[in-house]
């Protein structure tokens, strides 16, 4: 028994010396910023070394680990949801955004306000206890494609960051999702798709409530913001969830600016990453007036603030996995 | 370098084995029974077998980790700051509840309504950036004695759970605090004292700010609750924080008696138990009546519910760790 174990523990050690453990990243600047930083902070001999406990990693979720367009994927399962509602709810056919939604209104719902957006998002995320939601959120992405790819919004992840999240928790990093979305939502996939248990995502929330029925109790979704996790509110959702400054933090929006501003501002070293979505061929290319993921000051301050600036066309030599 | 990692894995192997994993509980049932929930729910080949990602464990703090007597300690914290602020605050010598802090009037101070009491909560934890405050709480426990034991309040965690943790991770769990303390108060001691991560503590908390002084960024702790982790709050807490059911939970007082229900409505397996204050001589005797740590309903419901309900003078040979 013993002797086995030594040999799984010799072939584990080999192999994570001598594998690649980033072979959709081309071997370019970018990527050697990011492997020269992991080497130095998990070395014991260099003057940058963090303990492990300390190697925190943060991960923004739409356009930084999966797609986001042609809209942010968690609207598109509103939006279905909505239609889904709607034959329950015959007086949503007067109102202009509901309307919108029931009638694939792309553009009408891209021009709304930010707060008809949320209220939308509200009625179809409540009127159902957590368990319920969990399940309606499997099965949406089991069966719902995307509308251009005709991929599962699953297949829709970033191979380059699924290989820089299994390379940093090879280093000893804990590997966490600090998203604007919903963290029921993302949840659901977060462990099978990235290797990231429910306990490590970190999101926007709506409010729940304790009750019971004949005994058996559950959590009612209160169809009421608890927490929105986007700008200046990421740095608050990691001091309360996280409780520790993140080392390395990566995000692709201005939703994202502060989360890397309070990474960088870490006493000793730290890494922020900005993901540019510059490949309109493989992928979509958009920043500073992009309605969906827009980064425009970020994209202004990256260098002045020493962030890595990475260009999918440039520094990844794959989008998404191969099915 | 190989055969010396073989040795090591090989000695840790056979100390798991060999050793004792709860050598401060006596040779009781309920030890018994704890011992055999964790090797059925770990052996694969046992109908209770949970997977390793699914065994999340959740401790209460005060009273259940550590002692809660003559107040909770966190209280006696906040009652020591505002004797320090005081000076700069003469207008607090009129107003009754400060009086009585001042003045070290414990009876007052256990009379008082639970919004009093959160009042000066506020007031003590409030004024400070985060870094700030977890300064000053390990300051004050580096510091402070306890009033009748002379112990470090960090000494005075019970042995037997500092080794149900232990052998609780060794078994492949996730150990989580659930408390109705601060969160923040919690994180500046959970990892040396329990070997758990802030990451892993889940507790009551006020509101926090991002805000820049000179494009130094700093989280502003705002003196208005975010949310109260206790009753009813702790499944919703867990549910927000974690995301899992757990499968383990342990507490001492009526408000944890939603977590024990919510832990035992748990699909399959579960384990929910209840510390019983009941040893006079080493520790404190109380239950029903008690103004710190009541426990009323989980003591007549417990038999019932299947719930453990662990007697400190029977269970435990030890109480609090030898200095
Ligand atoms: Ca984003
Ligand atoms: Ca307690």
């Amino acid at each position: 028994m013993q002797r086995i174990l030594c040999l799984i523990f010799a072939l584990i050690a080999s192999t994570a010396v001598l594998g690649d453990p980033l072979p959709s990243w081309r071997d370019t600047e970018n990527r050697k910023v990011i492997m020269d930083f992991v080497q130095r902070v998990t070395d014991p001999e260099h003057e940058d070394f963090v303990k492990a406990s300390e190697r925190i990693a943060v991960f923004d979720n739409d356009g930084t680990l999966w797609a986001e367009q042609p809209f942010y994927f968690q609207g598109l399962f509103a939006f279905d949801r909505i239609r889904e509602m709607a034959p329950d709810h015959p007086d949503w056919a007067e109102q202009t955004s509901f309307k919108a939604v029931i009638e694939h209104d792309i553009p009408s719902i891209k021009a709304m306000k930010k707060e008809t957006l949320l209220d939308l998002a509200l009625t179809a995320h409540g009127d159902l206890n957590t368990d319920q939601f969990s399940e309606v959120v499997t099965h949406w992405l089991a069966v719902a494609r995307h509308p251009t790819t005709g991929r599962a919004y699953t297949d829709m992840v970033y191979q380059p960051m699924l290989e820089l999240l299994e390379y940093l928790r090879s280093q000893g990093f804990k590997t966490f999702i600090v998203s604007g979305g919903g963290t029921g939502f993302i949840r659901t996939f977060s462990e099978p798709v990235y290797g990231i248990p429910p306990e490590q995502v970190v999101g926007s929330s709506v409010q729940a409530k304790y009750r019971s029925n004949n005994g058996q109790p559950f959590l009612e979704k209160v169809p009421q913001l608890w927490f929105i996790n986007d700008g200046p509110g990421k740095p608050v959702g990691i001091h309360q969830h996280i409780g520790r400054r993140p080392l390395l933090a990566v995000g692709n929006s201005d939703g994202d600016f502060e989360m890397l501003e309070w990474t960088s501002a870490r006493q000793g070293p730290s890494l922020s990453i900005l993901i540019h979505h510059d490949d309109d061929q493989r992928e979509w290319a958009y920043d500073k007036n992009s309605g969906v993921g827009r980064l425009n000051r970020g994209l202004g301050e990256a260098a002045d603030r020493g962030w890595l600036l990475v260009s999918m066309k440039q520094d990844w030599n794959r989008i998404f996995p191969q099915r």
